[in-house]
């Protein structure tokens, strides 16, 4: 089997788009920063549920690292990613320079305010404002039906949906559920950072997120609970809690038991910042 | 002939340029606030020489009015727009309510820096950023071929082209030139504030800006011409003057004699508040 077509112009994107649609082909996209794991594979398996292409994007977002953060060691591999693309039966990759995305006078910036409060924000002031720009340039570039976002990244999930109906992208946003390890070890890019005696602390974040849900859908104070959750992953062995918060899943504003909600975290384990969610049900 | 079709749904409006693009027709916009005049005229025939279908959306979008401005007393006059409509041959009018474009929850701002700096922005500073985010929804909303835009809101013109470069928005964006009285006064929606004596004094704001254009293109020291012309603005009679600024013709960057310029300026008569601008010829 061929593996996908590489493209790092968005006219050569645009061309091949413009003769699938031409044929009448429904086109998704899965954008991504590369460092391919299990997840993006679902992700794209999703997308070909829906459409009859798929695109993945490759780009390591410059204006969504923070000069303190990780962008220059975010792991790249390109072609261990074109071959997870093949398996997994993607299209087109879209490779593109940070040029080709930021040419020379690019001066605009999308701020999505909303579910992008607090959480992440608190930790990564600018980091929404990133996302919600570069994924809006690559549904213009791209012009997709659909675009699939691991649930993952929950809080992005929420401000891509939020940024698409606020400018009318006629983009539809599905949500993909994290693909976990054996022991519920979300798979996130980050996780190359991990030693294995890492690895071993940084299961317990899906563990100990899953029975506090499970505690606040069964009547716990969310205060209680979620600061328990904070201690609880600190004597797990992560050195530090950003959040442990409950949310209303779709807006992310405060909880309220009666509805659907999510439990959202982030904890540090050495120099690497992992993130989690997982679903509370309404009592 | 028959007037323009009025629909005030987005999906209305997709639905009928959707059939337009089927049949292959070619879609212009012209976006506007109302209160049409001779100038949206111009704009509406400048835009059926590039496509087939033109589309005027008519939205008094309350985002690029601070709270001390005019948005309530802007002049509404929807039949008397339609009948313009009609003569100038635009085949759709576009007038959403704010609730279609600003639905409860509404949470994102496009912000375009680079040209929007100074100049308007001084003495406005939101404005550009609403202008970006309804000019962003209105064009994935209809989705056009091209845009028409007067150089009379010349900075606007810059902050739009920016707007869809930056962003990938696959619109073309096409300036119009002003159109003026016999006395080369620029047509505006707020002339309609003006009385009789002010009318006179207005009419003097292009004249002060040619002769000074005329002083730059042949070697004037620029901070004194511009010095001069404020001044004689107001000994021609207006109250205040917020700039009269030389610039960069395409990035409004600093002006510089050997490139093509554009001389622009703001100033108040009574409570209202008149823009115009003009070309400088490298010297």
């Amino acid at each position: 089997m061929n593996g996908p077509t590489v493209v790092d112009s968005v006219t050569a994107l645009r061309a091949q788009v413009r003769d699938w649609r031409r044929a009448g082909l429904r086109v998704a996209m899965v954008p991504t920063m590369g460092a391919l794991h299990e997840g993006h594979v679902s992700l794209v398996r999703i997308a070909l549920e829906r459409a009859e292409r798929c695109v993945v994007s490759i780009f390591v977002n410059p204006t969504q690292f923070a000069p303190t953060e990780d962008l220059d060691k975010y792991p790249r591999q390109l072609a261990r990613d074109l071959d997870r693309l093949r398996d997994a039966g993607a299209h087109l990759a879209f490779t593109p320079r940070v040029s080709e995305m930021y040419p020379a006078g690019f001066a605009t910036k999308i701020s999505v305010g909303g579910p992008s409060g607090g959480l992440e924000t608190d930790f990564r002031p600018s980091f929404f404002d990133g996302v919600a720009t570069v994924v809006a340039k690559l549904f213009m570039q791209a012009a997709p039906d659909c675009a699939v976002f691991g649930e993952k990244d929950y809080q992005q999930l929420c401000v891509v949906r939020r940024l698409c109906r606020d400018l009318d992208l006629p983009v539809e946003i599905v949500g993909a559920p994290t693909v976990r390890d054996a022991h519920g070890l979300a798979m996130s890019s980050r996780n190359a950072y991990l030693g294995e005696a890492e690895i071993e602390i940084a299961r317990k974040l899906n563990v100990i997120l899953r029975q506090t849900a499970e505690e606040l859908a069964t009547g716990a104070d969310e205060t209680k609970a979620t600061g328990d959750a904070a201690k609880a992953l600190i004597e797990a062995g992560f050195q530090k809690v950003d959040y442990v918060t409950a949310r209303q899943a779709m807006t992310l504003a405060p909880w309220q038991r009666d509805r659907n909600g999510r439990l959202l975290a982030a904890a540090w384990l050495g120099t690497t910042r992992l993130i989690d969610n997982v679903e509370i049900l309404p009592g």
